[in-house]
């Protein structure tokens, strides 16, 4: 019986502790952290300390006593930590599609002889689309090229001023080699631009290491801070150089002066990452994402990245013996090393399915046109959880329970 | 005396019972909420409320069942109906930084044939910030040009592409004529920008009255939606109709498409106010300004603009009897209705005086190089605050206390 196994890995689960510093509902198999984090204890607490010992207390000379002013600095070398980035990097402010204009647009000054940004056809649309907007504005300045994924390696030239990638595709699940690509793009002069909204908090990432120049990604996935919590942004520190010479990013906003508090009239943009400062940060949020960011500390990530892959594995065995994989097949790679820590499925009803498993308590997504997102968050989900969720699954397909007219009809958000 | 005069002023005050509906500390007099507000009951318990029946408890589908993907909108709205805009033409995102830049690609977009941005020398800073980066990205196509602000009529001529001021001097508090600038700007065919920050929530505003093209502004100082809370964008009807030919503005984020979660490759802008939107809004934060606006539905921007002015001539007349006037003179207009919700004074020493006085429980500010700033808040300070907090002054100048070296040194942020 599947459950036995699951209890069984559930026992020898070292990061097994951690679930109960979340707020999983009851009577929730939660499958969406790749969308959605949970709740912890320690946001809940940090945000109410923010606004009642900081902000309700203290109001506006927090920005001094409570080291508001830096922390958009502070939290961006945590996610640093998680992503392989030395201090100084990184900065927590703003949302991914914000920080990827930046970073696209530092990349078009680096590289002034260039006009190419290189993706790849399924790369998160946002990604592309923000690239689409800097051609409407600057021209044939900066021209998007998209590539099939397996095409994308070849494609690279020397009009590329920088491929862009997420590292994790968010339908498939797949996981590129940044170290490779990385490397291939450096060798055609290319810079590399990554999106890590899949990556960070879910698997060990070598932002450093690889030498990857740019980096984006969000905090309310894997990272847990909350809906809409604030981006992260990481530049490479050979880049970060330039800024003694001139600003490597347009938005001038206020903070990233070198001196904001003396209400310049003339922008001198600040020589570190904090250039890429523009307005001021949602504080309470920002909080948040500093207590989520912080229980990673007590682990790390290949611990989490193996509970990851074995949930995934524990997944796909489930749906094998009760025969679901002839039903839906799995578009995830069937290397695990080459998945991300989601496992997507195909199915011609999989918005009805979603629903109908989401009314049953287990809550996954859809993304459109067919495809069933499972993802997996080690530091909360179960095995257990798995076997259920699986059980039900099997159950909804048996009974064509998805048929339901009730499961028929699309919301605005999956 | 003038606490006898400040009694019977709070005793007639139509404000008064607004004051428990916010946290003012004890032993606090806080004259700063046109750099932050007060927290209120409202606030933290929306905020919670968020965290717990929200998120905690609904976690991905809250985005439908809270109704979260409309959030922007619907506070928009709310803010809209404070600043004189009709619904369906106001937004709650992102900073007023990157709003202004938005609306300043917009203003080049609808101008084709104009370059300049025509401002003042002691606007705010980032505002300022935002075109000189602008600049640098577009060259020739976008130019600053900075007037005294008595200049700025006869300034306007055929090649400004948009007159860019923010209503209340965040040095001076001294009011423009909105209605006029616009006026007189489309006398010359530029349009009209106007930064809010510290008009919304303090006085009446009729942007579509006025015929103001585009407006920022921000919720963190009189909307008292917490420390950094989401901005805000209006851009006027006659705008919007342009974008069912082509998107506005160039940050092409997935949620201003016309259908985020169809994650087709290519951008198609959405034809309303929703272009503007660009990542995920950090809901926790806000969820805080939709319950910061919620509080001003009980009463109207006349009362408050009443009260506002009755506070700060009362300051002045406190100031006048105690023979401060002279000591620190004041920056502000002297008619009051040409003043915003704040009086500044000069005074060499206006540092270590606002330190000292943070030190005796009257929070104001300090501006460099030499300013001290009085705001009014008119849902929560009482006349009675002001008589003391003027006494405190009087005491410290008397006494020469600022003088003590602890108040010299001077923090990040004041």
């Amino acid at each position: 019986m599947n459950l036995d196994v699951a209890r069984n890995l559930d026992a020898k689960d070292p990061l097994a502790s951690f679930r109960e510093r979340f707020d999983v509902p009851a009577n929730t198999r939660y499958f969406d952290g790749n969308s959605l984090g949970v709740l912890s204890h320690a946001v809940r607490d940090r945000v109410n300390q923010t606004l009642n010992n900081e902000w309700g207390a203290d109001l506006i000379t927090s920005w001094n006593k409570h080291g508001w002013i830096d922390l958009p600095l502070r939290v961006g070398d945590k996610i640093g930590a998680l992503i392989g980035a030395a201090p100084g990097q990184t900065l927590c402010v703003d949302s991914i599609s914000v920080n990827l204009f930046k970073a696209l647009c530092a990349v078009l000054q680096l590289q002034p002889d260039r006009q190419e940004i290189l993706s790849t056809e399924d790369n998160f649309p946002t990604d592309l689309y923000m690239v689409q907007g800097l051609n409407a504005l600057l021209g044939s300045r900066c021209r998007l090229r998209l590539v099939p994924e397996n095409e994308l390696v070849d494609a690279i030239n020397t009009d590329t001023a920088a491929v862009l990638v997420t590292e994790v595709n968010f339908r498939t699940g797949r996981k590129l080699d940044i170290a490779a690509l990385t490397t291939q793009a450096h060798q055609q002069g290319a810079l590399m631009i990554v999106d890590l909204a899949h990556s960070a908090g879910a698997m060990p990432v070598q932002v450093d290491q690889d030498g990857v120049d740019f980096a984006v990604g969000c905090t309310y996935k894997y990272l847990n801070a909350g809906p809409g919590a604030p981006a992260f942004i990481y530049v490479a520190s050979r880049w970060l150089a330039h800024l003694q010479q001139q600003p490597l990013q347009p938005l001038y906003g206020w903070l990233g002066h070198a001196d904001p508090f003396a209400f310049s009239p003339t922008y001198q943009g600040a020589d570190t990452i904090r250039q890429f400062m523009v307005g001021t940060s949602p504080i309470v949020s920002l909080a948040a994402v500093d207590a989520a960011v912080d229980i990673f500390s007590a682990t790390n990530m290949q611990v989490i990245r193996d509970k990851s892959l074995a949930l995934g594995d524990f997944w796909l065995q489930c749906m094998d013996d009760a025969q679901l994989l002839q039903e839906m097949s799995c578009i995830s790679p069937q290397q695990k090393e080459e998945r991300g820590s989601q496992i997507s499925f195909t199915h011609p009803e999989a918005y009805a399915i979603c629903q109908a498993l989401i009314d049953r308590g287990v809550v996954a997504d859809f993304r459109a046109p067919q495809y069933l997102r499972i993802g997996f968050a080690p530091l909360y989900n179960t095995f257990t959880e798995v076997a259920e969720a699986v059980n039900i699954l099997a159950d909804i397909i048996t009974t064509q329970a998805h048929l339901a007219p009730q499961y028929q009809t699309r919301n605005t958000v999956t």
